[in-house]
């Protein structure tokens, strides 16, 4: 640092880096008259030099050796926005290694390699940021790491991947199938060709890891995180839910329980009935929220742009000046040591569930249904059963289907409940189960 | 600052000074391993030392004496909670001056002399954090400060009154009168015998001055503000409102303008019909939220309890555990100097706007009301006439009520079709005038 001068390099120049020189230059007298800092871009590393870039830098500051960047004495800063795991880690090691803060967008390494990523942050005294890597635009890890350090944090409920919930919110508002809906989110460009991590939860466990590691100085990764996806979601159910108040949402869960042995936690993704009352369902499209509760500040939930060039930019150069703030003062931001907690296994957990069944059509059934759930410890809370309808050729048969929500209960009750049902002569088709946000466990 | 301990006097010990005072205790532990700081509440200044109080210390950390704590020497930081101009403002510039960094709740006093204050710490350099003073217990302040420094941010809409926006929830939900739904808000404990400061807006108008001063670096208080409160809104225009798919709240907006001689503010408070499917009309009860518009981020929202003991000891804590951290290392969290700034008048601002009118039910008159707005250049987006309802005795006659929503217009063209329709001789009552968030003017 020469002066008032902070010299960065920034490694990658896809959307979020272009978006990020770009937010920089035209925000440079603004960041200089609030910090009395000046932000000179001075480096960016490319992987295609041959490639058209609307990028108001000179071609002299591009380099495809972004290895050069990291080691420059000149450079003071490093953002990097490349993505994927290598050669990212390695270059984020040695810049940290080298004293020089590292604000980073890359939710798959901070997720896998966290522990290792900030311990050599705490030994090079430097920071490293990542505000854009839980929920994009949304300033969440900054308030989670400094505004809430000392609230007795329970649980955090996200909303974190923009794809899922834009064909959620055209399932609930456009009664449209699963299928259609994942169409119309790639024909946008909200979801991928293979929409796999995203569909599947990969994409929002990351996330979650990352939360739960700064909520609960725990060390986990996302291979820590239970994952259900979406793409066994119906439109029958998400019917269901809006008939009985309620909208499926992808939630992404981090969570402490006290256990006899001292804390424990869970983190993961799964489908959700929340109540259309809850803010948490307010949130449309392809937006992300993050909900927290914690035991003094009430329910919290910080809501915007989980994805897109100009909105990851903006969390990254927030980060940044925060980075060139901190580095002026000779001072880092620390995110404290992570500790390896038990995680309790999700069926250990308690929850209500909806669940649908479909059933033979005969005297009796309902109440022998009803009777296996109680059996197994599980009470019903409402129940709703449709027309009968027929099913099959030459022996067809009346069927009905059968949809029940249950009041808290054992993951493992369910699962016996699920096995027996299955078993049951009666018993066609055992659909969807899902995990509802109920009454009873939302704070007011 | 003595090795890792930092004492802290608090001012004042009503609800929010206990709430922080056992938070703080409570978690001392976990402060203790995140940031290697012990924060010791060694002194608390009291009002009257004969009421009982439900706070884990001594007797000997009682006092009545407040600026005995401010300048002792063994006290590091100051918790001003007791809130009133005077004399807080005395005690906080002392503390200041003293080189203390202060962390206060205090709207009012910030909202007034935010300017003197915000000069003084800069003067002293040390922390002057307010986190509580404008949404309670949501981490907006540090965020809106730091994460959003260099974004270029357009406009912030307040929900930041809970007493109102209970109310409005009431009026919404149970079709609740305004007066029935005050009456309710005063035996729940969230109205005031006197609810003046609430339902006229004035409380929103300091929070509202605060969170202009930061977002856009402008000198103002809340006299600049320009405040419409709630009282005049009937349970027919929240009805009008739910039929068109909007629900009213009370809304405190910043926006900042591009003028021919440079950036104007424009700070108000208003009631407003906000679309049901915008995430501000999901802030139901007592709940607080701000929505902020960045040119870069987008949307944003931050939600939560905006009141409250322990909502507001967390954000207290939150910031005092910043202010010890800082301490250590000799840094602090600069404000920046605030710049005068034009205001805009409201009237001069465009919106969308609803108004009603009862007329009397002659053939020709909703041709003649709906030629006044376009002869002022309002142009009209929908209408609803209702039917009609026999007003008087003796000469009693037919009237009707007419329900418009204009769309954009300027406020001042609004204020003359007004004035030209309650010169008509069919016009009986020009009723509410309320501004429309319209589809327009939001952000995707």
């Amino acid at each position: 640092m020469n002066g008032s001068v902070v010299r960065v390099g920034v490694l990658g120049c896809g959307t979020v880096g272009a978006s990020l020189i770009a937010l920089a230059q035209r925000q440079r007298s603004t960041i200089k008259s609030r910090t009395g800092l000046e932000l000179d871009i001075v480096r960016v590393a490319i992987r295609n030099p041959d490639r058209a870039r609307s990028v108001d830098l000179p071609s002299s500051a591009f380099t495809i050796d972004a290895a050069a960047i990291v080691s420059d004495p000149e450079i003071d800063v490093i953002v990097e926005v490349m993505g994927g795991i290598e050669p990212a880690r390695t270059l984020v090691l040695a810049a940290l290694a080298a004293g020089k803060p590292v604000i980073t967008a890359n939710k798959a390494l901070v997720a896998a390699f966290g522990a290792e990523l900030f311990a050599a942050a705490e030994a090079g005294g430097v920071d490293l940021l990542f505000e854009a890597a839980v929920a994009g635009g949304i300033p969440f890890v900054r308030p989670l790491r400094e505004s809430l350090l000392a609230e007795p944090v329970q649980r955090v409920l996200g909303i974190v991947n923009g794809t899922t919930n834009y064909i959620l919110t055209r399932m609930t508002e456009a009664g449209a199938d699963y299928s259609d809906a994942l169409a119309e989110a790639q024909a946008l460009g909200y979801a991928e060709a293979d929409p796999t991590a995203d569909v599947d939860g990969h994409d929002a466990a990351a996330k979650i890891a990352i939360v739960a590691s700064i909520a609960f100085g725990a060390q986990l990764t996302a291979d820590d995180v239970s994952c259900e996806g979406i793409s066994n979601l119906t439109a029958d159910d998400i019917a269901f839910a809006g008939r009985h108040g309620f909208v499926v949402k992808l939630l992404a869960v981090a969570e402490k329980f006290s256990g006899p042995n001292g804390d424990e936690l869970s983190a993961r993704v799964h489908p959700c009935l929340v109540p259309v009352t809850h803010p948490l369902a307010a949130v449309r499209d392809s937006f992300n929220a993050v909900f927290v509760q914690g035991e003094a500040v009430g329910d919290l939930m910080f809501y915007g742009r989980g994805a897109g060039g100009n909105p990851t930019a903006s969390a990254v150069l927030g980060d940044l000046v925060d980075a060139a703030v901190n580095l002026r003062s000779g001072s880092y931001a620390s995110i404290g040591s992570l500790a390896p907690f038990p995680m309790r296994p999700a069926l250990e957990l308690t929850s209500a569930y909806y669940v649908s069944v479909q059933v033979a059509d005969r005297p009796g059934v309902l109440a022998l249904i009803a009777n296996v759930f109680g059996e197994n410890g599980v009470s019903i809370e409402s129940m709703e059963q449709g027309g009968t309808f027929m099913v099959g050729g030459d022996q067809s048969e009346g069927q009905a289907r059968i949809d029940f929500i249950t009041h808290q209960a054992r993951g493992v009750d369910l699962e016996s409940t699920i096995a027996t049902l299955k078993s049951l002569d009666a018993v066609r088709h055992v659909g969807s189960l899902i995990r509802v946000l109920s009454a009873e466990e939302i704070s007011s």
